[in-house]
């Protein structure tokens, strides 16, 4: 980001971006560049783009959008057991409609104030086509630290933050369909929608997924594909009760009263909750600093060895085939 | 990025990618995240986008594509000074076609392994629109070390690597008009086209432009509105001799014959080279060194007291007016 003699970009960036900027690694955005002070930590860097029409919806508000970009990658750093210290922000724009642009930039410097991640720098670029916002994070952890996919073993507790779903469901009441026609109360529809626009990134468990977690990602393609991945990695399976996946009242409504199966909750995506495993010493210390960080977990099954895709059991240990278990681009 | 159970995202990420991300910090991209490991540096972060239309045109190769994004970022490394650490990708595509994304893919890999600069990780995501391609590059510096865009003193000599001007005209040739009809030898035509497609980053000067440059600046929107930019922030003004701005013989050719004006050059941008200004006592042991590591360096001024546009004086010292200065996206 640059300086601000002439230019329609320069501008803009002074206008809306650079009163966020107050990290003083940003250079109050006068520069080519940032930078970042590691004090001896490694630094973790993620990467996540949401696209209109595809992460989210043209006429979703702006401030919700800004608010999306950034904690889909805060919800990785804390998977990863990483404290936020900073993020740059490529946008690619259509146009410049102060009416958008205004409110995204105000939403996107509440985040960061709120969940200590500064704006480092970015870059604005212009488009014919949608709406892109594509954030990189950072975060630190010490030395060698960073928790990974491939560290779960048999014997294994399955965790997951949350509740699993609502995502999913708010973009299909969104959507208009059967699901919308089905839940009628209009506080339970918001609920669902702003599970869509505006995850709630486990930032305040970072810590506790790094003291404690042998494996950990955060759930974004749907439950069911996500655990898939990270089994893979780990060279290990799992077997899950499918009745211990936490779902919000509304989430459990549908699936009982049959609106929605069950893969609609577990594949579909969008619930930057925190998946991990923890070795079965370890889980009451997990559950109990989870809970003194006021985030439920629940306990949704067992790694358990093996190379095949994790099973779900039903409520009497039968094994549930999924029809699909992951959101997948193309 | 992520392991590649059944989704077409992670399949082409496990064809394409994860051969060229051979950095242990990119954890064969199975992970969430990367990490870096400082040791004791800071971490000097970019981010620049190209998007198809705007930064590359559609029918550019896709290698030539896949190396000018990796080399925007690499040149502003190289103009703070930082020393490549590695970059992570966001890849915006309308389908996945083999066909372009294999040669992108290898390019990658080829100038990732040329300029040290490992893939460390990503994001693919769909989009309806242009391709665009954003990646955060990284570098390290001495702790303190970054050279910014402030630092310019009156005194100071100005100076520019390579020629400038060569990618503008590359684009114009491309564009088929007037400066295409004027350069009738393929061989100079191919020249500037290449300035165009394939920016050359100055990554041998990081360190020589650390040791002794006061401010630094990458020309990627055209030398006068970025040296308007750098003494802008600086608090201080310029005075350039246009004729010893650094032009290629094709470029200096069409000025002469009134094919193309001087702004056409100098405020036309995707140039990629290092514009810094070094202390008089300095200048000697910098072009030496510059010399030393195979670049052409050119002195085209001298930095002034003042808070006024650089200003741009002919062979006779009087003042030119520019109808211009720079590129703007908006």
């Amino acid at each position: 980001m640059a300086s601000a003699p002439a230019s329609g970009e320069d501008s803009l960036i002074a206008r809306y971006f650079r009163p966020i900027a107050t990290d003083p690694g940003a250079f109050n955005l006068d520069d080519d560049a940032a930078a970042l002070k590691p004090d001896g930590d490694d630094i973790v860097v993620t990467t996540d783009a949401i696209v209109e029409g595809v992460h989210f919806l043209p006429d979703d508000p702006p401030d919700t959008v800004a608010r999306k970009a950034l904690r889909v990658n805060l919800s990785d750093l804390a998977a990863k057991g990483a404290v936020p210290a900073g993020f740059v922000l490529t946008l690619a724009l259509r146009d410049t409609d102060e009416a958008w642009l205004k409110p995204f930039a105000a939403a996107l410097g509440e985040d960061a104030a709120q969940f200590g991640c500064p704006l480092l720098g970015g870059d604005t670029v212009s488009t014919s086509g949608p709406l892109m916002v594509s954030i990189t994070a950072f975060g630190r952890v010490p030395s060698g630290k960073m928790v990974h996919r491939s560290g779960a073993k048999p014997g294994d507790r399955v965790l997951v933050t949350g509740t699993i779903g609502d995502a999913a469901l708010g973009l299909a009441v969104l959507g208009g369909g059967k699901v919308h026609a089905a839940v009628s109360d209009i506080a339970a529809r918001d609920l669902l929608i702003g599970r869509y626009r505006v995850p709630q990134p486990r930032v305040v468990l970072a810590e506790i997924v790094r003291d404690h977690a042998g494996a950990a990602m955060d759930v974004s393609d749907g439950l069911a594909g996500d655990l898939t991945k990270l089994c893979g990695v780990s060279g290990v399976s799992a077997a899950i009760d499918l009745e211990s996946i936490p779902l919000s009242d509304t989430a459990r409504d549908l699936v009982s009263r049959g609106i929605v199966g069950i893969e609609t909750l577990i594949a579909g995506g969008d619930d930057y909750e925190i998946l991990c495993t923890v070795a079965e010493d370890r889980v009451d210390a997990f559950l109990q600093a989870a809970q003194g960080a006021g985030v439920a977990v629940s306990s949704i099954g067992t790694v358990v060895a093996g190379n095949g895709a994790p099973i779900f059991l039903d409520g009497q240990g039968g094994e549930i085939v999924l029809k699909r278990r992951a959101y997948s681009h193309f």
